[in-house]
């Protein structure tokens, strides 16, 4: 037949990153042997964002990497345009990466009126283009069902729980949720360090004094143990900061605090640095400035753990074992 | 202008029942002052569902309700397919009324390859032409950010805390989350029965037999207290009698078990009416057959609760208060 | 250029299959030279249905089978998790193969305030995230037209009516439908067997006696021959064999029924035994169960078509001569 | 509360007319009391087509006519284009209707790599912005479940019927239908006309001479009989005339030949007016110029059909019995 | 009939207001005769915007107010948050109300791999909820198509014409354009302004030094006379001072700048004081800081353009002659 | 793994042709070194169109071709017909390639209750199932974001104004668009000719006498140049005749007219033969029938433009700087 022209079909690996953490999305391309697309970003005068990628991206396998870190609106926006950018060059398919995913908090009304801001940055993305999202420790399980599509997500608890079991193992551990709407992820934590006894820190209102200050009561024993505080994000660091104080008021031998996220809002540093934490131990999903690092912060990388999850997918691999590796 | 004609306009509420429950249906429409709009539904010979509205439904504005309950696939068919009838028929708006949502627990995927089967049922009720949900205690709050549009939410734990605190309120309370992942359940209950202490059961595998069953340690003080023990739902029993079993053990006073879907599949009434139980209070969001029914066994009526939901939502009022209706 | 990575492009089909017939789906992967992807699926204790592949499916060509036979909203529902799986775990395409297209005869509104049920299910199907529709003798050719993308519609009629050739082939044969409505099928047959002549039965109330029940009358000449009785499916098996009743009145030499999907809802099978017709000739597109088959009931395999048919469409072979053989 | 304004809502009737068929138009609006609201439509030297509303049409319910009569591409288009302006003009509701739908008869694929266009036409005015159809005698009722959303299908058989049984009632009647295909159609005229008999033609190929010329072959009792010759559509005349020759042949007492749309594309009218028909009588769906009427041809009126039907659905009357009225 | 419950249906207006531009949004609100609704809008520590409304908003008819000023990205993303939150909420309609539109100048590729982010906006918004738009002169009419909905696009050259009109009126006028793609907007002036002669600044690079600056080539005839210099916005004010510039340069006897839109990003407040400008006259869609404001600056009120076109849509007026009112 | 299998993948480009100019789809083919897929198209007797591809098209990578020439309507509903085919018959990717958009100068509301035809139409290509357009020299570039998808839009700007530098690049030229809302086509070739000043004709209506006749001002220098009078179609050439003739009057030395698209609407060819234009020239992207050449009428070739992107888009090439050409 000559009405037609064939041609063997080869799939094309392209990573590209907003403005937000370029350490880390450089590091990412350096594990696969590639480089970042090279990407003219900048904002105009009255702070509209303009892109545009100096390469050919058509027919590409693309993976658009962006951390939701503070100024989120700018960064969520800019990681928006540069997925239409790419739909538009004829980009074969679009794999959005969030090492951290902003607004995962807003992912229910807590009172009516209010939005669901996850499920509305799901569908913006998807909007501008996005085939896939590949995200890191979701605030909840469930914000992978925003999407309507696949969703690759990684979990950063076998890197931050190898680390502490390798330091810490042989002391008497405890799992403590800061929290009791997040023990789920303190119980994954205790399963992984061997079955270690977990506590949680239950928020009380004095009933006879409403207006006033909340009591932080330890629900578990936590007496004589290490404690291992755990939670996916620091934001400004209230809520653990009291957890650890409450536990060792209750006798609590010391306190690690490890999260997967590490916003540290003001006053994050001065809270935790002045905190009876022993170790602070956070991976770098989100980029640390120099001036937010102190003595006792320990930043683990996430890149290896994003690089081979890309690969994974560009190559079809199976890589459950490695996503959903609670276990 | 003579090229055009006016007419002030009028809503028109109508209410619709499936087959799966429908005394609530009737009950809800009762307590609206009008009656269910009568429907032929019945199954042909290979089982098949056909459903037919036996009066007009031309620009009503519609609530059509069925109870997920077993065979659930049935009932969720002639659901789907109630509201596609509805929409073919030019109802002005369709609101799917889900007094229990069904797959509301397959809300994530725990393990690689598993549906979303939560946002699945959403997105068909979307295609059949839901234009709102309206639902009763959601397995996951998320479950409303699976829906693109309006979900009104519904709390049952006003109903049951009330009933609790009148006949328990003098007693020495804990309130008990069968489960780590439903703390926060508990933490609402606590903070509605005056700030009662809060335990949790831990499911614990013996490391060394890894094949064999598993511990429910109690975390948190109950001796002597009479323990709410609170969930969502109640499928089979198990947790539930499990976690009664370990508080007494643990030198609770006695145990109460509140909830506000009563699933009881097999061989949920034998282990509750063998439990320890002093009490098992429910809800009838689902059908409980007279066999299903025994002493200990108490049922609140929702319909109230949703026929004062139906007719805010259709007069346009302020049901915040009523839906999110926490503390 | 190294800001990208190339790699040849593989494509990879998989055959899924649900569990409403099993030794179908086992047969089509058989003659394709593949296994079935082994898959977890069951019902939890309340009906809700679990599906899990237990490997990788990241990438593939994916082609799910499930026969939508009784309970048939359990397995309709079984085949929109299976897919929404698939979407979620990154298969490539989702081919869904429906042997029999569940709710294909309610193709329109035969009056107000209906369901037009095989439309929402073309649509329940595009929702979970099926890419292309296959299937064998839809109830009409317009269902095709209800689905948003390609649909490979195979016809089982060569198979049929060259296993009648053969074997009735020399004697006087007249093909006639049960029904006006389907003539347009006995057309078919009619061409495919050199030309015979067609006749249908007609079915009229007597408009004296409304009530009372309805006159088979024959529309066409059929006296003294072997009249192949036609139609897509054998459901409950009234209509098909009051009209063999009414083709014997008629003063046909004999009755021979053919049917592409044998429903066989009770009571079909005893209605079959005692009706005059000398053989009963379907496909197994629906599980016949061993009590359900009697001796003149022949079965002809439909793997072959359907293996075909993949393969042909995984290979982007030309298959419109297979799809739509009809002369 | 001060921080909202209300207003009694009204609601307001436009009719709209495309430059296909004004005249039908004018008599829809007229028994609707009302008039069409002036339109400037025309088409630009490159046979563009540009429409606009002389009036506000802000919030009005619209109902927008248009009958696909040859040109027939020329007035889909004009149809999508006066959607678009009504829908970016804030129409609040717009039904499109189509007293003769374009492209009806490719509703399947009758061979491979066929389009579907009638479920295309579907999806076009779809998206233009139409919310809903109102369709005069679908060639395939299935049309219906092309469109997602609400379609009112409406029937002529009434209007039809009632003139042939008023006319031709007390002669002995036999309802034929000219094709296997279309003989659903008589049997409800068949059923109209109190039970009369029914035959069809079946179009057979000499299979020794495949190339040659088809035999027109009548299945059923016409002998004697006054033949009703029935079919949705007269096109070119071609099939229909055949049929009426052959119930000559075939002995009948005369034909009458009775059809909703009047397409009569040459050569029709001389194919009609040379055949033994003894009346031809159609509707004015589409519109007759003077040089095609001629006199053994009757042309009853459909717009009491289409004002009736407009003015219940803006008043959500209950319309069932007129639309689906098939006895 | 009682399976029914009606009621008779009002409307109700309600106007929103992000952060951005409170005091146009309060006017709007104030000259329609209401308030905004109260509304929770702020910044959690890691800058993610968290929105609530503190009154019910159901059923409502909303208008929601936000200029997209500087920090754009964070504007935008609020105002869609806004979107989302009454979607949810029940909101009947969700008007978006632009009297500035972000990202307009980004309206094509003026290059490969560039987004197009006027149009990203417009499906943002969509995404979010918007049924429609209303906008205060887009940068391209085109702007319009790009969202799929009703878009009341106002114009504020009305209000600057008539003001120049009124005060330079009896000198000598010619409209100019800054830019050869802008002249349209001239032209439009022009004929407002009584046939004023056209000119418009050609930027030529000297092709003999291609990297060095640009001239400005006036087109047109200006000599003595008053040269109006119009455009829709002045961003950092370099463009509109160097045509100012090179209009006097040309023998022009004065000049006055208009424009509808004041970004005055830095250095423009600087740049136009130092112009030779008489006067610079810009309406209010965007702040403008007091710092900002100088004394050749006019501001004119935009207020009344939106609260008349507000009033117009809540209650379906006819506002063509105000929105398109060119001439 | 037995449970799949594998083969590599191949694409393979196929080109397709309506039949509106199949000469230019024949050229471009055999640029290509393939040959158009043989198709059936046909309109009925009523006017509807047919269409069927006599070839195998699963999994291509189909290219469509079609220029909107009159009858427009006609040619742009075959497209989508073909378009609608080649979704349903399984093509992989499907690429509308427009050498002439239809309905492109509707691309904004001029006044109110007008459509936005130019948006329909890509939404209506998106709809019948496009994934990409391509298209020459569009009416506004902004009509590239009224495609929710990759728009490749090329440029015959090169191809002409070669032609005219090398023909007439040695007199003194000046480059004059038609029209004020065109001067940015102009501005380009004043870049390409080397910065050949900029003019334009300013129509301008007398204000005493309104109803009559309009003034074509020239606005910029022209006398003793030889103009090259620019603009992007010509349809019926009232426009560009009026400009020639103002430009001969203002003292030009010549005029040359260049434009993209010829559509030639009676009596265009009149008025360019009786016009002083010395030379007009044009491409074929539109057909020019042989009656509608004549003298001084140059027509280029679009074929190699158009052959070249589409073996750049099926092979992934980079061709931004063919599409953007702008210099």
């Amino acid at each position: 037949m000559t009405s037609s022209m064939k041609r063997t079909t080869e799939k094309n690996l392209m990573v590209f990153s907003g403005r937000a953490h370029p350490g880390l999305s450089k590091e990412v391309a350096k594990e696969l042997g590639t480089e970042l697309v090279p990407t003219e970003a900048r904002a105009f005068a009255n702070s509209e964002i303009y892109v545009r990628y100096e390469e050919s991206v058509r027919g590409c396998d693309a993976f658009v990497i962006q951390s939701h870190t503070a100024p989120v609106n700018e960064w969520i926006m800019e990681h928006l345009i540069m997925v239409d950018a790419l739909k538009r060059a004829s980009a074969k398919r679009i794999t959005v990466v969030l090492p951290f995913y902003g607004y995962a908090r807003q992912d229910k009304k807590h009172r009516g009126r209010e939005p669901i801001s996850a499920r509305l940055m799901a569908d913006l993305f998807k909007t501008a283009g996005a085939d896939r999202l590949m995200a890191v420790d979701l605030h909840t399980d469930q914000i992978q069902g925003f999407f309507d599509g696949p969703v690759d997500h990684l979990m950063a608890l076998p890197i931050l729980a190898d680390y502490v079991r390798e330091k810490y193992g042989n002391e008497d551990l405890a799992v403590v949720s800061p929290d009791a709407g997040r023990i789920k992820v303190a119980e994954h934590w205790s399963s992984r360090l061997g079955g270690a006894p977990l506590a949680f820190i239950h928020k009380t209102r004095d009933i006879t004094r409403p207006n006033e200050s909340v009591a932080n009561r330890v629900v578990g024993q936590v007496e004589g143990r290490t404690c291992i505080l755990v939670d996916d994000m620091i934001d400004s660091g209230g809520t653990i900061c009291h957890a650890a104080e409450a536990l060792m008021n209750d006798g609590a031998a010391s306190v690690v605090i490890a999260a997967t996220h590490a916003i540290l809002s003001d006053p994050a540093v001065e809270r935790l640095k002045a905190s009876s934490a022993r170790e602070v131990i956070v991976t770098d999903t989100l980029p640390i400035a120099a001036e937010k690092r102190f003595d006792k912060l320990t930043v683990l990388s996430i890149a290896p753990l994003l690089s081979t999850a890309i690969r994974e997918v560009f190559e079809d691999g199976s890589v459950t074992s490695m996503f959903d590796g609670r276990a």
